[in-house]
C-alpha cells in the first residue's frame, strides 16, 4: 500500500462510535501507524455521544485526543439558516440536509488538528458519495496542505462481512444490531435524515414505511389541521407560536410539529457530483416548514428585483452546497448578495400543518411592500394612474413591434 | 375623449359573454362608432359559450362576426405542455396559469383580425394588472401595428355599480348573481383558476372555504391515497394509469384526480410586472400533479448537465411568461435550448394522491440514466473505480488550496 | 396643459447653463409659475460652472437657490470605481459612461430638494433616451413622492428653431456657435464623451472625424510605444507609473494618456431601454485602459469560482446600470457580490499603450495566485500530481459515459 | 507498471509527426505491444502532413493504418463558426482556439477506432494542462468504454533530455532544431497560436517578440489603414470585400489581413480547468476580426430580448467549451438557443484595421431592426411618442417608490 508509506503522525478522525468509523480507528493506528484523534460532533443526530468517548478510550485514544462537541447551535445558525435565505432547493427539490453538515465538521476537524497538531485528517465517506468530496474540499480549503485519509477509497474492506471480520478480529465492539445487514444506509443531523442504498436502489419501487424514522406517515398525521406562526426577523425565524427560540431549538420545534404532521419526504432521483445517479429518500420536517415560511415571510417584504435576483441564483448557489463548495469565494460571493437582500425580511407568517403538506396561509410585516391601497380593484384614490399602463405597454413592445414589422408580421 | 377621436373602423374584442365584456362590446360600438367583432375561445374554463353567441347577436353582432372556437387541444398542446417542459414555477412557486393563456387569445384575435379586415383589437383586462401587458405585447407582436383598445384604461366606469348602471341603460342582460358584488375575482381555464381581489387583499387574513371552485378541501378529500401513473414521451405526458389521451383530456383526467384529492391550492403574493404585489389564490390540480411527474421522469432520464442548464434557465423563462414575453425570441431561445434536452424524456412515473400532497414515488424509463450497477454500496464489479475520486478531489480542490495559502490557511 | 395645472411650488432642476436647460429653466417659471433652484455639478465635462451661475442669476433665480458643486472624487470613487469593479460592459462592448453618472445627479438633486424645501425636481433629458428613466428612476427611488417634470415630454418645443425663439423671446443668451444646428449631440463627464444624432444617424457612414473630442486618431498618436504601470488596491487603482493619486486625478491621468494615444474610441449600436436601437460614439479614454488593467490584476489575484461568477454577472449588471437601477436592490446585492470578491484584488498592471489600443504586458502582486512553481513544464518536485488528472476526467466523465452508452454511442 | 497489464490490441493515436507524437508512438508500440494507428489532421496549423506518413511508416504502421485527412472546412463550419455565433469569449477575452480544436480531433480518432477495429486511443497532452480533459471528454462522450492511454500521466520520460535519449534509442529521426529546448510551447491551427512555458512564465515579464508567429508587431504594421467589408447570412461570414468564399479560405483572408495589421494578440493569465492559473500567449488575427464583425452585425439585425440572453448565456458557454464539454448536452442546448437567434443575422459589416485594432465603423442589413424614423433628434412624424416615457418609467419606478416608501426615504 504505497499511500501508507508515506508516515503519518498524528490524525484527527470524524469519528461517530459506529462500526464503520470504528474500524477506521483502529485501521489507521494499524495501517499508518499514527495517533488517533478523535472528533465526535452532536449536529442533533440524535444519539448518544458518550459511548464514543469509551470506545475511543477502549481503543487506545489518548482522553486528550478525544473531542466531542455539541454544535447543534453553531450548525442551526451560521449554516442552515444562511443557506436557508437562499431558499436554495437542489435539483429543484432538495433542501441539501446532509451537504450542509460537511463543512462544519471539515472545519472543526481542521481547527483541531491545529490544536493538537495533527498532520492529517480522515473521514468515514466512500468512495462513490458526495461526501467524501465535502469533507475534503472543506479541508483543503482551511489548511491547503494537510494530509488527507480517506480509508475507503484505500483499504480492502469491501463488503460488510470483511468490516465485521475485522472488528472481530481487533476487539471492537460491535452491537447485535449491526451484524446483520441494514437493508439501507442513512444519514442524521438536525436538519434531515437521509436514506439510500439497498432496498432504495430501484426507484420504480415505492420506498418501504419502515426506512422512514423521523415523521409519521401522513396517513397517521392528526385529522385535524394544526395552524402556527413563525416570526422572522432579517431573514432568519426567531420564534414559533410567539414563543422566541435559539436557533437550534426552533429547529428542533419544527421538526416536533414536522413529524406529527408527516411534513418533508421527499423521493428523489438526484445527481451526484462524482457523476452518477443516485436513489434517496430525506426527511426534512422542520426544513419545510422553514423553507415555506421563510419565501412566505419574502413575499411581502423582499421587492421584486431582489426576490427574482435571488430566484436566479438559488439554482447555482444549491449546487455549490450539494458538491461541497461551501468554503468557496463564489459560495461567499453569493452568500454576500442574498445576505444583503434580507436586512427588512421580518414579519410573521401563519402556516397550516395537515397530513404531509405544509402551506402559508397568512403573513404580515411592519415592513411589508405590499399595499391593498394601489392593487385594491376598488376606488384608489389616485394611487395608481392606470393610463400609465399605456405607455409602459407602448415601450416593452417597441422592440416586438420593430422584430414583427421586420418579419413582415 | 381624445383616444376615441381617431378613428376605428372594426374591432375584434375577447368577448366572454360575461357583463364586463358585454359592456364592453356596447361601449366601443358608442364611443367609437365601429363594428365589433366578437372572439370567444374555449381553453376549459368550465362555461357554455353558445349563449356568448347569442348576447352578441342581441348586441348587433353581425352573425358572421360571432367567433367561437374550441382552443382546448392547442392550449394543452402549443402552450401549456411546452411551458411544463421548462419546469416553469414564478418566484418559486406559481405555475403561471394565467399567464399562458393570454397569448394563444391574442394570436388567435390577431389571426382573426387579419381575416375580417379590422383595424384593433380590445379586451376587458384592467390596468393595473398584468393581463393587460400580456395581451397587448402578443398584439403588437404579431400585428405590430394594430390599433389596442384597452377599455379599462380609457373609460370612467370604475366602479361595479356604474358597470351595472351602464349594461341596464343599453339593454344589456345582467344575471341576478351579477348584481350583488362578487366577493372576489377569477380567471379559469383548463390550467387553472385564479382569485383575487376584496376578500383576499390582506395577506395576513387567510383564503375563505368559498373561494375554491376547482379542488376539494384536503380534509374533505379521501382518506385513501389514489396512485396512479403517468406516460412520458419526449417531455409530454401521454397516458394516464395506461390510458392514452389527449392533451387536453390528459389535463382533464388529473384536474379531475387533483380536485377530488385536494391538491394544488397556493395562496400567493406575487410581484406583478407593473410593479406592485398582489395576492391570489391559485387552484392548478392537474397542472401541479404534472408538474411534479415531469421533474419525477427528467429525474431518471435527463443528464445533470441539462437538468441543471434548464434548473438555471427556469426562473427567467417563467418571468418571462408572466410579464407576457411569449412571442418573443428570448422565450423561443429558451425553449430551443429546453425542447432540445427532452427528446429522451419518456417512460412512467408513478405517483401517490393523499390530502392535498403528491408526491412522486417511482419512476423507470427504457431512457434511463441511472444505473444501480455503479451506485450500489454492493460490489459493483469494477464499474466504478474509487480511487477515481481522489484525483477529482485534488483538482476540484486545487484552486482553494493555492487560495487557502495565500491567504495564509 | 393638464400636467401644468397641478400647481409646484419648487423645483430643482439639474441645469448645466446650457441652451436647453436656460430654456427649460424659464419655461418652468412661466409654465408652472414656480421657483426654480439649480444644480450644477461639476462631473468632469470639461466646462465652465461659473457661467451657469451668472446666467441663472440673470433668470431671476436666488442666489442662495443655486447651487454648483465639483463632484469629481465622489463620481470617481462611489460610481465609477464600483462599476469597474464588476468589469461591466453594455452589450459586451460599452463602458457606461453616461449612465453612471446620472444616479448621482439625480441623488445630489434630491438632496437639495429636501434642503430647500422643493416639491419637484427636473432635467433636460429627452422622450425618446435612457436619460431620462435614469433620472427618474433616481428621483423616485429617492423620494418616492417627488414631483417630476420632463420638459421634453411636455412641451411644444420639438425643434432647435423653436427652442431659438422661445430664448430670443425671453432674453436668454443664445451664443453665437448655438445658433447653427449642431451636426450632432453630445455629452460629457471625466468618463466618457458620446456622440449621437444627425450625422451618426446612418450606421453605415462611418463617424466623422469631427465628432471625436477626447482622443487623438490612432493614426495622430504617437509612433513609439508608451509603457505605463497602475497599482490597484482592493479592486480599485491608487497609482499611476508609482504616482498615488486621487480618484478623479487618477482617471484625468488616464485620460491624458488614453487621448494621446487614440485610446478608447467606440462606434456602437446599441439597444436603448425604450425599445429602440440608436447609433453611438464613445469615447473612453481613461475608462478603457482602466477596464483593461484592472481585469489584469483580477487574472493573478482572483480565484476562478469568483473570476467566473464574476463574469457571468457582468451583464446583469451592466444592464441594470444602463437602464437606470443604480439605485435597486438588486444593483446593490450584485454590488455585495462583487465587492466581496475584490478584497485581495491589489498589485500591479503594466500596460502598453499605442495607436488605439492598450495591452496588458505584465501583472505582479503579493496576493498572486499564480503558481509558476505548479504550472510549470519543467520538473515541479511534486508539486502536482499528473495522476490525479485520470480520475479527474473519468468523473466528469462519467454521466457522458452513461449518456452515451444509453444513447448507443 | 500496472495500467500497461491490461492488454491493448489496437490504439490509434492522434499523430502530427513531432518529436513528442513519435515518441509516444513508439512508446505505445513497446509498453503495450499493441498496434498504433496514426491519425493526422489538418487543421490549418500549416504544417506539411506527408512527413508524418513517412515517419509513422518508419515505426511500422501499416499503410492502412495511416490516417491523414484535412478538417480545415469542417472545423471551421462545423466548429469555428458556431462558437463564433455565441460571441464566446473565456474569461472576457480569450477567443478558444486551442479548446475549439480538440473536439473534433477526438471525435474523428473515434470514427477511426471504430472502422479499424481499435480498442484504445491517445493523445499527447499533458496531464497539467485542459487538452487532456478536453480529448477525453471526446472519446468518453463519442465511445463510452473505450480505452484511453494518456502517456504523459504514465510513462517516467518527465524532460526533454529523456525524450531525445528514448527517441535516439528507437532511431526516431530528431530534427536538428528540436535538439536544443524550445524556450515555449505552442500550438496551431487555423484560428490561433497559443504559446506558453519558459520564457512566458513570469506573468510580469512582457512576451518577447520572438514568440510571435502568426502577427506583424502593430509597430510593423502598414502605416495607412485599411478597410474591408464582411457579408453575413443567418449568423456566419460569406464573404470577405464582396468575394464569397468557403468557411476555411474566409477565415484563411482574415488571418492574412490580421496578420498584416498586427491584430489578435493576447497575452493572458487564465484559470485551467484542472486548477491552476497559467500565462499564455495568443495569436487570433482572423477571429478576431470576425468576432467584433460579428457584434457588429448583430448590433443591427438582433432584437435587445435576444441579444441580451446571448450575453447572458455567452460566459457559460465559454466555460463548456474551455473545459472540454464541446460533445455535452449543456453546450448543445446553449446552441440551440444561440443558433435560433442567428436565422437574421445577415447583413454588411465595414471594419478597419490598423496597427493592431479593428474597429466595425459601419453596418447595413436588408434585416436591420435599427429605424433612423424613430431614434432621431429630428420630427419622427408620430413614430415614437415621447408621452409613453412617463407610463413607462411610472411603472417600473412604482417598485422602487414603494421600497423608499417603507424605508422611509
Amino acid at each position: 500500500m504505497s499511500k501508507a508509506s508515506v508516515p503519518v503522525n498524528r490524525v484527527v478522525l470524524a469519528y461517530s462510535g459506529g462500526l464503520d468509523t470504528s474500524v477506521i480507528l483502529k485501521w489507521l493506528q494499524q495501517t499508518y501507524g499514527c495517533e488517533v484523534v478523535t472528533f465526535t460532533a452532536d449536529l442533533g443526530q440524535g444519539e448518544e455521544l458518550e459511548p464514543a468517548r469509551a470506545k475511543a478510550v477502549l481503543m487506545g485514544v489518548k482522553p486528550e485526543h478525544i473531542f466531542i462537541e455539541d454544535l447543534r447551535e453553531e450548525f442551526v445558525r451560521d449554516y442552515i439558516f444562511p443557506m436557508m435565505r437562499a431558499n436554495a432547493l437542489y435539483e429543484g427539490l432538495y433542501l441539501l440536509g446532509t451537504s450542509i453538515a460537511r463543512p462544519l465538521i471539515a472545519k472543526k476537524q481542521i481547527e483541531i488538528a491545529k490544536k493538537v497538531g495533527a498532520d492529517a485528517v480522515s473521514h468515514g465517506a466512500t468512495g462513490k458519495g458526495n461526501d467524501q468530496v465535502r469533507f475534503e474540499l472543506g479541508y483543503y480549503a482551511l489548511a491547503p496542505d494537510i494530509r488527507i485519509i480517506a480509508p475507503w477509497r484505500e483499504w480492502d474492506l469491501n463488503s460488510r462481512e470483511q468490516l465485521i471480520a475485522f472488528a472481530e478480529a481487533h476487539q471492537i465492539p460491535v452491537s447485535k444490531d449491526k451484524r446483520g445487514e441494514s437493508p439501507f444506509s442513512t444519514d442524521a443531523n438536525l436538519l434531515h435524515t437521509s436514506s439510500e442504498g439497498k432496498v432504495l436502489e430501484d426507484p420504480w419501487n415505492e420506498v418501504p414505511d419502515y426506512v422512514y424514522s423521523r415523521t409519521n406517515s401522513p396517513e397517521d398525521a392528526p385529522d385535524v389541521a394544526q395552524y402556527i406562526t413563525m416570526d422572522f426577523e432579517a431573514g432568519d425565524p426567531v420564534a414559533v407560536d410567539g414563543e422566541p427560540l435559539s436557533p437550534a431549538n426552533l429547529l428542533a420545534k419544527l421538526n416536533e410539529l414536522g413529524k406529527l404532521h408527516g411534513i418533508g419526504r421527499l423521493d428523489l432521483v438526484e445527481n451526484r457530483f462524482v457523476g452518477m445517479k443516485s436513489r434517496g429518500m430525506y426527511e426534512t420536517p422542520g426544513g419545510t416548514i422553514l423553507h415555506l415560511a421563510h419565501r412566505g415571510i419574502e413575499q411581502i417584504t423582499l421587492d421584486r428585483g431582489a426576490a427574482h435576483l435571488k430566484d436566479e441564483l438559488a439554482p447555482k448557489y444549491a449546487q455549490l452546497l450539494y458538491n461541497g463548495f461551501w468554503f468557496s469565494p463564489e459560495r461567499e460571493m453569493l452568500q454576500a448578495a442574498i445576505d444583503h437582500s434580507q436586512a427588512k425580511v421580518s414579519g410573521t407568517v401563519r402556516l397550516k400543518l395537515y397530513k404531509g403538506s405544509v402551506s402559508v396561509v397568512g403573513r404580515k410585516s411592519p415592513n411589508s411592500l405590499y399595499s391593498a391601497n394601489i392593487v385594491t380593484f376598488e376606488d384608489d384614490a389616485g394611487a395608481y394612474d392606470q393610463r400609465d399602463a399605456e405607455g409602459f405597454i407602448k415601450l416593452n413592445a417597441l422592440r416586438l413591434r420593430l422584430l414583427g414589422r421586420r418579419d413582415g408580421k
